[in-house]
């Protein structure tokens, strides 16, 4: 009596989860300083400062409220860093339901944030605030998917959790080949792919897992193969620009374009996770291009989508913190320094490395022909990296180097073994 | 391309959130002093102190880490109002990842408060934290039902996302009649409606909307004729105890019993939603019996369907927030003060009410056949109040008197007014 599909992605974990997992049994075996477990996309950096002060003055209001009321009270306590001014909300509304889509001018403030950064014209009405940028996604392949026909593509390699959202909202995952020198995708391949049941397809930049960053001319070519197929199929074709990397970019030369300046049928999903360290709090947005063919029948299916899986609202003092906080990251340059620590010592030992543009990731060319069992090699070295055959191609393997530059650095010696292995195997 | 039925879902909003939009403009026109709007329920008491005391400790814990590291430090902040000692969790701990099921130290909180509070035996690893008790549904529905002809019962009058929940999970939704004297399920009712195709039963108690709470000898008749008809089909029909207002009983006579103790094949879900006020802080569990047939596959369903929703884990400031205030609750005297006033006056005038024994609900027979022609009419009155249609009956009325006392005492001349407009009529 118990659903064989969805208890077979309870019982399958993700194979990251896995691999997870086994670096914990490895760390339990030979120390936590022994091993090196690259296998997740937990950031390791401090929040900005601005959140947990934020916290702090929000709590700290909702006393003086709680105790005076909100009538005849000044609130004298500022933002740590933006003008964004506090309310005087009580512990009640602290904590208290907002409306389904998110409070009005926590919207508000994300709208005009966006508009200042990328100089766009939104609506705050389009934005529909997420339990996370998962929850995001989940969401709008069931906004979007209306039979077991409908088709969304990813662009290979790609975060494994896109077919799971895909598959359990009834539709088809089909991946389009990557461009393998440059890891953007394969535009013959991205072309053939489109049919009449491709309802959208989703973008994932800076990249997990490569790290790549789709620059201008690579989103106008993508926006370009759409429109022509929108014209032949007369049926919007919606883009997905799932963004919770947008600030980790390391490479002054790239810059990931704001999509609904190139593309209507478009569809903007952010989390607050990766840039400000709170991957936990569950706090995001996703919104509507407001050119977007029936952006408001597009919303409301977000919205209907939202509470068929029982999303209420996103969880309400992280609203409250987030216009107090827009602009806040953590500090990347952590990233960047591992980054090219790994890049450097890698390639100097001679494997071959998609250079790292942003995210968080570094991928690499594995050994021998299949990810799994170069892995799988790995862990005697005590080195967990993640295969690509878990993002849909084969040969290679992820490095999330959100860890400390300690663990980076003692990894490098491992890496040269694992290579001398293979090199004189 | 927008799936249809997910816009719909969208576009309706639920019957309670248009009355409440209405009620809106009602306090535009006549101002927000003579609008008597009982159609939320969203707590309108303080959350316990302890809540933001302990959310403040953590900061403060965090700052203390973040600066000097987790070796040789002595934590000396102890929680509010009881003896959990407070962790070592910097602010990365403390807004990162916990897995998906939850923290492991907050699900163990959880279980052994449960068992000192009710004398049963759990199991942690069957407690997975939910993002509210509204997700902890809409999984649940995900993981039992398999196919088309899968149904779920519910016992009306009852709450109207429910058939949202069971039907966008691919189910029917099957209604049983209530027995119009106790407000109980009428038991000729309920067993003719159990069939092959019956995968578990919802059960509300302290009741959404009627007040009511299912005392040892229904919920003993409950689990007999499951039992019996468990037998019968040779399957499990699983119970899903929905208690969000488990502690929200103000009838001395009445208590609402721990289901693990009277049904094997039982699920609890619950939120600290009304118990704190923190409806929008979206945290509770779901807990599985360690009893039940298949615990352990049940709950990887659980996980799975978790996991296809998009929900990757509950919010994990608030997670760690539940251990220290496990046992803190608003002063709910509030809340019965409000429905004997309202339970006396109304009766006093003439309408028939149930008897308020928990939750924060009122539930009165309408003067007119038609529930929402009535609700339609107290809207000259500027009485916002839900019509039992949209909890699956006909001809009364819900009244939320989670609000001030007093707006319950000046409603009191409104509704004796709209009672004088029919006897009259």
């Amino acid at each position: 009596m118990i659903n064989e599909k969805i208890l077979h992605l309870g019982k399958e974990r993700s194979a990251i989860r896995e691999l997870f997992e086994q670096g914990k049994i490895l760390k339990e075996k030979y120390g936590e300083e022994s091993v090196f477990d690259f296998s997740i996309g937990n950031p390791s950096l401090l929040p900005p400062k601005a959140v947990n002060e934020t916290i702090e003055n929000l709590l700290k209001v909702s006393k003086i409220i709680d105790a005076r009321g909100k009538n005849n009270i000044d609130i004298e306590i500022y933002s740590p860093n933006n003008d964004y001014k506090y309310r005087k909300l009580s512990s009640n509304d602290l904590h208290g339901y907002t409306s389904a889509q998110g409070d009005n001018e926590v919207r508000d403030a994300i709208k005009k944030h966006l508009e200042k950064s990328y100089g766009v014209e939104l609506d705050k009405d389009l934005i529909y605030m997420l339990v996370g940028a998962a929850a995001g996604l989940s969401i709008a392949m069931n906004a979007l998917i209306s039979n077991k026909d409908d088709e969304v593509i990813v662009f290979a390699p790609f975060f494994p959790e896109y077919r799971v959202f895909i598959e359990s909202n009834g539709g088809k995952c089909i991946s389009v080949s990557p461009d393998y020198k440059t890891f953007y995708p394969d535009f013959d391949d991205f072309e053939k792919k489109i049919n009449k049941n491709t309802v959208c397809v989703i973008i994932n930049s800076p990249n997990n897992p490569t790290g790549v960053v789709y620059d201008e001319e690579v989103i106008k070519k993508i926006c370009s193969v759409l429109k022509k197929k929108e014209k032949e199929y007369g049926n919007p074709i919606y883009i997905i620009s799932d963004e919770p990397y947008r600030e980790l970019i390391y490479n002054d030369k790239k810059s990931y374009p704001f999509i609904t300046k190139y593309y209507d049928n478009s569809i903007i999903n952010y989390s607050f996770s990766k840039s400000m360290s709170l991957p936990g709090e569950r706090i995001g947005y996703t919104m509507v291009n407001p050119k977007a063919q029936d952006a408001s029948d597009l919303y409301l299916a977000i919205c209907g989508a939202g509470r068929a899986k029982g999303y209420v609202c996103a969880g309400t003092l992280f609203q409250f913190v987030i216009p107090h906080v827009l602009g806040s990251y953590s500090d990347f340059s952590v990233y960047k320094r591992n980054s090219q620590i790994l890049y450097d010592a890698l390639t100097k030992i001679g494997y071959e490395v998609v250079y790292p543009d942003g995210a968080f990731y570094l991928f690499v060319k594995a050994l021998c022909e299949d990810g799994k069992e170069f892995s799988e090699k790995a862990m005697d070295y005590n080195l967990i990296l993640v295969p690509s055959e878990s993002f849909g191609i084969k040969g290679y393997f992820r490095i999330a180097y959100c860890v400390g530059k300690d663990k980076i650095e003692k990894s490098i010696e491992k890496f040269r073994q694992l290579y001398d292995f293979y090199k004189n195997k």
